[in-house]
């Protein structure tokens, strides 16, 4: 059994991470997201509330479970069971920046292989950092996340400002 | 008669900003600056002094307006009548992040148009923020701004250190 | 009145350039799109047929009109008055490339600026290339161009294998 | 059971194509290697030939087959029965080329997903046309193709110099 | 005599910074390690810290001196009457901003040269901040960095956490 | 004493390439431009007009020799005693291309250090291909290469067209 592994911090989670899990979960028998735990003033959303809102969105997706992780991703992996690490790849964000971890990680633990997928052409300019942005500047976000994010992400951004 | 809108943070305003807008207002019968009015702690000017510098240099420019916007830029464009938002384009620019906002503001509005200009050779490597760090470590920056600019400059850095 | 050039080769048109050359004719008075007649052996299509199918594709936008041209673009746009140059700004397209010849261009005709309209999120991938490509191979290219241009190309790839 | 496929010219197959082989077939219970069967005078290698050479590189991974294709890529999946096409991502390689034809792929086929895997650190620099160009100049390549395959092409470029 | 600046942050210095500063006292006369000055919350170790530790690395290089400096580096390199400044070049690194940084020492500086030595391939893919990451994370970064550095990062990280 | 090689196919010899060999002519004891002694049929000059135009461009610097070479450029250096290989880098040049076979050369000659100059920025978008384009289209090129690598052009262009 292939156990894939989608790490992030998800703050919070999109419909392109949504996309991205989606597919993994068709081409492998289980897919975890982990969710990093950690505590930062620069997150919107707090762990458990990251957690959560990734959980509301995959639950009808069978092979997909929700983790919390802290530490390296590839010690996760590593505990998880995982074969593969899952990427999505969007034209858009530092390419440059994503081969220098997945270097990194292969030589960390070179067993965990590192899988991308190429962010489906809606999403290819979707980022949580300008979905934010797009929500405190009070823009439309509603087909760029699923509803029970708009709205959380919403709250937050009422109360920040 | 076609209006542009010029939004940016203008943290200050460089010959690199200048350029484009003499340009641009070649182009359109009206070319509205719109200096982003919030008030951030990583910013250098406030509002007040980043319009008046930025009014100041394109005083002779007749079809140019000065004004500022909160929120959105597509919001501010749609407010101010303009068909068409302007980009200045500098090869060492973050390009990919250009084309994501670029893309996320067409889902926005999608009748607000986005026209680049690329940088004139010259003014390829400026930026306002490595500006701001030669300014800093006092190097010399009087071709780089307005007269006007660099005196206002020079006393805010001086203060800060 | 402000007269934009749109050069290229047009082997074939695409429903990418057209998107282009429809935004461009919102923004200025006159249009004039620029075919390199030049024979090339790389080239699909004759320059009198590229010449035609850009001619019915945009035969209902009043105010484009099409020419074939020698030499320079620059020079090209010289002669037709034109104060502005579009380029469509593929994330795809080699964009270094594009910025080179942005500023040769400047230095070769400092009067003509150059605008980048970036391509729609659903043309970003779309070069006529890729186009020839798929079509050789018996892909579908039925909404990557007009009608009249999948026949042409069809007649032409069948008539080349 | 989910089927990869790896479509590619293989002229000729490199340490670095088997490296992406090896790890895809710990990741899925079938890789087919598709090799284009096209002729082209740019080509080193008559379509025999590669898939000879091709086929006896993965001699010893039971899961792996190789089979000749003709015509799209993504034709020759769906035919297989395949679930998703497997790419390796070089940094060096044209990034922006491999987003292109990955959009129109899964322009062409929605079903069929796109994985990248991301070369190794010691094959992040070769590709087929480079060590073409080595062994045209001599150059040792030993370490970078199979041991037959060093003959292969060692026999080729004399016969061609 | 040639003289080669060297400046950087250091925060700390890795393996990658050593392999640079090896190979370029093999080409010129005398290498000068330029460890900026500043204090900066962003920055893990002190001036001095770093400074000491640049020291210890390179201690067995007879040609090569390590040094503090405020200011512009290109005033620093005047200072230290070198006629050329070194950067290490990675792949994975924003080579536009190094453009960016060249054209603009270039304006300030114009007698001195910029020669930059691409990192080699075993260190294409490690920065400082990179590393500190992973030491933050308990990661294995013995062979990333000397065994001293590895030591004095240990502390200062459990200090932190 | 440093020797460095800077080969190249100069088809012709530019004002961007004196721009790199004069300032490596002040950081080296000696440079050799290694012209590659190819015949092939994309190149407008021959081998023997590529090295006399280079010969008469660096007649006036002291240290700097011209040689023609065959085979790898590693293999040349290693024959005339280089430590060093010297490469201009342009902003708009393929960087990608430039480290693959920086890697390649690394690995076939670890001995051979890669410095690389940046281009200055009159010279950032100028090569020898989009020169010939230049002055095959009757574009103006004087002030970007030698008077008489101009005529010769000159001389070439209209011969063939």
């Amino acid at each position: 059994m292939t156990i894939a592994i989608y790490p992030g911090s998800f703050d919070p989670i999109t419909n392109g991470h949504l996309d991205i899990v989606t597919r993994a979960a068709k081409l492998f028998e289980k897919v975890i997201i982990g969710v990093y735990e950690k505590s930062d003033k620069n997150l919107v959303f707090t762990a458990e509330e990251r957690i959560d809102l990734v959980r509301r969105t995959v639950a009808n997706i069978p092979n997909v479970e929700v983790k919390a992780f802290r530490g390296l991703a590839v010690d996760f992996a590593r505990q998880a069971g995982a074969q593969v690490m899952i990427r999505g790849l969007r034209m858009s964000a530092d390419f440059e920046k994503e081969f220098e971890m997945a270097m990194m990680n292969r030589k960390l633990a070179p067993d965990l292989d590192l899988l991308c997928l190429m962010a489906s052409q809606e999403y290819q300019f979707l980022s949580s950092s300008l979905l934010k942005e797009i929500a405190r500047l009070e823009g439309n976000i509603s087909d760029l996340v699923p509803q029970h994010v708009a709205e959380a992400l919403g709250k937050k951004v009422q109360g920040k400002m």
